[in-house]
């Protein structure tokens, strides 16, 4: 499995893709940082980080791209930014199908280094070591997105799997009843279009 | 100027459209809501609500955008969707080129009803009789982005403009800076590409 992970930032934008399966020893295929200008507006801004983003996606072709989830907890003005660099990130990796996984600072700290509490060295010295680099990549927000790709292999993918079929089958459901909705009122029920190839499905029996 | 009006949200999405010039009488092109499934994930109410602005973008070809600038003052968790709704609306516009606008919720009220503490009620009943409509639109998510709409016709057009072309020689300034990194040192100034035909400059004497 080859995950991007997704620091989000307006300002700097870390992105980390590591492959492999959780129990074997992990590779780095590629770190960075997108990173805008603080004067530009913040329109522009997304505008850049959405092209920052797709590139990443096109030359890596991830499975999967693993996101911070953003809390409200630090500078108002910061987290807004925040929020909306994630938002980008998500919108990109979900328009070409490709699950999105969210999982809290704490959460990717304690996968990478067994403390939820857990300093940035702390973090960088792990993800050092996991991805077997010579140094702790920089910025910060790079090693932080290298942690959220591990954390993402390491936590049950099995379970985010399923979650994800799930979720396509919602957005499908959604997407067929927002075509619907203009029809006129039909007497029988409308054969509602199958799920995709592969989606699991309940009560088949053939 | 037609300027489409966006109340950003994940839930609901108020769209408005607005045509007029400050000083004439306004007129609506058209009010509507994009609206995504609350129990779908967020990725996929992102994509949903790409769609939807793009739909409206592709009908009603605006001049410009405005968006109602989020504040974390209320609820965490619905304004850090308000705020990624908000980016992909922003991202949408920036992305064809349209100038987007922000307007806070005080100055959309003082601008349509002449207090910045109006109730929903004052502001629809506002925007019906601004927009000589038969009734206030519904949900006032609606009515809300037709009057960020008129906010923005109304508020110092020509400040705006001069503001967006400031903004859009930034990003061609960044994009420049962008493109020229990889490149060697030079020992002379490179010459910066020119700035778009009609924006505003300083200093030119023919």
């Amino acid at each position: 499995m080859k995950v991007l992970g997704v620091d989000p930032g307006l300002t700097r934008c870390g992105v980390g893709v590591v492959d492999g399966v959780a129990g074997r020893p992990l590779t780095m295929a590629g770190v960075g940082v997108v990173r805008t200008p603080a004067d530009a507006d913040i329109a522009h801004r997304l505008v850049l980080i959405e092209r920052g983003i797709e590139e990443w996606l096109d030359e890596q072709r991830p499975d999967c791209v693993a996101v911070e989830r953003v809390f409200s907890q630090h500078n108002v003005r910061t987290v807004m930014g925040t929020a909306q660099a994630s938002a980008v990130a998500m919108l990109c990796a979900a328009r070409r199908g490709l699950p999105v996984a969210l999982h809290t600072p704490s959460e990717v700290k304690a996968a990478v280094t067994g403390s939820g509490r857990a300093d940035k060295a702390q973090v960088g010295a792990m993800v050092t070591r996991l991805l077997r680099l010579d140094a702790p990549p920089k910025p910060a927000d790079a090693a932080d997105a290298l942690a959220l790709a591990i954390c993402h292999i390491w936590r049950a993918p099995a379970v985010n799997r399923l979650q994800q079929a799930h979720a396509a089958n919602r957005l499908q459901q959604a997407q067929a009843a927002a075509r619907a909705r203009p029809a006129p009122v039909r007497r029988t029920p409308a054969r509602a279009p199958g799920p995709r190839p592969g989606t699991p499905q309940k009560g088949t029996t053939r």
